[in-house]
């Protein structure tokens, strides 16, 4: 079978309400397109983002929704046009299934960044560019998406280890490239969760020294296993002025808001602080902090050729995630855990959970 | 002569109160060291700096206060070693007189961002680090400074236009170096003052297309004049919209606490906001503006180094500053006129005036 018309039930997990939870609902998946790609989906990792998005954290949520955005599966159907997916290839996608493909951005292979209207299209919460239908994440069986959105997993890469890389590993990657991270780079990082612990790893595989910065004296001993080669408590006011000045990059990874001051004077002159959370406003922040010449910006995801560029990267270096993998019907203990840090790095879902459920 | 040991008594204009205003008042320049120029005053601009320092604004000021920090003159005495200078150059001194010139910044041509304790040492409103005395600025008939602080004017350059580049000049001059603007550069300058001013002129000279971004209609006129390609009101919202995400730099000299917000989305993406005015806290900003991969930075005006390089452009290309030429004795006037914005665009003291002076 290389084409298939029919639309495909799709047993899932998602949210009906803000209140809901997140419990089984039945949703369908469109037949495929000339250029669309059928993914039998077998697992699927859990980001913060999931958990804001079932709840209506940021105000934009449309119900009923399935999260999921770090998505690993099996090819088992291409629409007559596919040129870059067979049957059997095991790929993957990201937080985006869509965009233009024709803006400024689009065309210099910055997706994430479309200039069309409602930017991107989401793995979920998003809506089809064609049909206008609403676009469900990875927290089912399978799913349907275009072709240039669907990444090709290389194959050293397990695949419960490789779903994290889709959001957690590419939101790091990206900033660590961008601002040209390498050896001889002195690299901080704040926060130590599922996107700290692959800043963590990327960063020191590029060949820079990392640092972990926590307010936790207990992150110690698990920043040394991540692989960095020092660790600064943020509590600490005398190590903290000692190390003034003295960082390339601070990637914050920080979920919730803060004041990002301290961590602008970690930096060198010309060193940069990039935040990649959604963490909502800053605090106010003194100018004088910046006219020392300290950047802060932020960055968001990544493309997809950097994506792909990404997998081949972690497969080359042996960089996977440090995952526990969980049923689908586990997802409530999951989100419970995830908001009480308690899992060291990142849930994975194993989606044969939900396919043999009665 | 080559050499003097007498201090020499001379006549200044300075503050001893918060609210004492500007006046005359009698100081000592000490006498030369093995290292110190003798600096003839010829004229000094007039920074917004200055006001605030007599005034207190900012808290540090101790009393009484000399100010100016845009200082043109001859050279009418060299210690016994100096050997960068001699009697009869034309010099400049900008905002800084000494430094450690022994830190990782000063070993790195960075002397503004001097490591040791205090920093660089003021031309006003600092401690000399030999002797612990108060330094004075330049509204003053002469002065005394080290001889690595001391610049050359090129011949190419009049002495009151040369004046503002110390201050002005150099602080938008070097983060236009910093973020390697040139031929195709798109560069928008917020704040039409004597920073703004030479902002446009400067970035233009490198090769910029240069917008002029100002909430008040009457600027468009001056931002023709001064150079400036185009002209953006930011009052107007649908101009606004239609310009996100196309330039390059924001040159942001607003003196005045104030929402960088608007400019941050002017950015295409990894284009760059500078602040270069210290405007106390900024207001709350939202991480979502920063995560489309805006960067906001400051600097604070330029190093020994880059303040030469930045005369010689100057003279190359024959940029002057837009100036009014004032009596020592009207300084009152022209703060209030400064502070009504009623200046294109800096004063300039001419020196002779206080010389002169009963």
């Amino acid at each position: 079978m290389t084409t298939a018309t029919n639309a495909y039930p799709t047993k899932a997990y998602g949210a009906t309400a803000p209140d809901s939870g997140v419990g089984p609902i039945q949703i369908t998946r469109r037949g495929l397109r000339h250029d669309d790609v059928l993914i039998e989906i077998t697992h699927c990792g859990i980001c913060h983002s999931d958990l804001h998005s079932a709840r209506n954290d940021w105000g934009f949520t449309t119900y009923p929704i399935v999260p999921g955005h770090e998505i690993v599966g099996t090819v088992a159907a291409v629409g007559e046009a596919v040129t870059r997916h067979e049957i059997g290839d095991r790929v993957a996608i990201g937080c985006m299934v869509d965009s233009c493909l024709e803006c400024a951005h689009c065309e210099a292979d910055l997706e994430q960044y479309c200039l069309a209207s409602g930017g991107n299209t989401g793995t979920y919460n998003g809506t089809d560019r064609r049909d206008g239908s609403p676009t469900y994440g990875g927290y089912s069986e399978r799913i349907v998406a275009r072709e240039e959105f669907v990444l090709k997993i290389p194959d050293a890469l397990p695949s419960a280890e490789a779903a994290p890389l889709l959001c957690a590993g590419i939101t790091t990657y990206s900033p660590l490239r961008t601002w040209k991270v390498g050896p001889g780079s002195k690299v901080a990082v704040a926060g130590l969760g599922g996107l700290g612990h692959m800043g963590v790893k990327l960063a020191a595989a590029m060949g820079a020294e990392v640092t972990v910065l926590s307010r936790s004296e207990s992150k110690r001993e698990d920043a040394e296993k991540l692989g960095a080669h020092a660790f600064l408590n943020t509590t600490d006011k005398a190590a903290m002025k000692a190390n003034r000045g003295s960082f390339d990059m601070v990637l914050n990874t920080i979920p919730v808001r803060h004041d990002v001051t301290p961590y602008l004077h970690l930096l060198r002159i010309d060193g940069v602080q990039v935040l990649v959370g959604m963490i909502d406003m800053l605090p106010e922040l003194h100018t004088g902090v910046l006219l020392g010449r300290k950047v802060l910006t932020g960055s968001g995801i990544g493309e997809l050729a950097e994506t792909q560029e990404m997998l081949a990267f972690c497969a080359e270096k042996g960089i996977v995630p440090d995952i526990e993998v969980i049923a689908m019907q586990d997802i409530a203990t999951a989100y419970d855990r995830m908001e009480a840090s308690d899992i060291k790095y990142r849930f994975v879902i194993d989606m044969e959970s939900l396919r043999t459920a009665e």
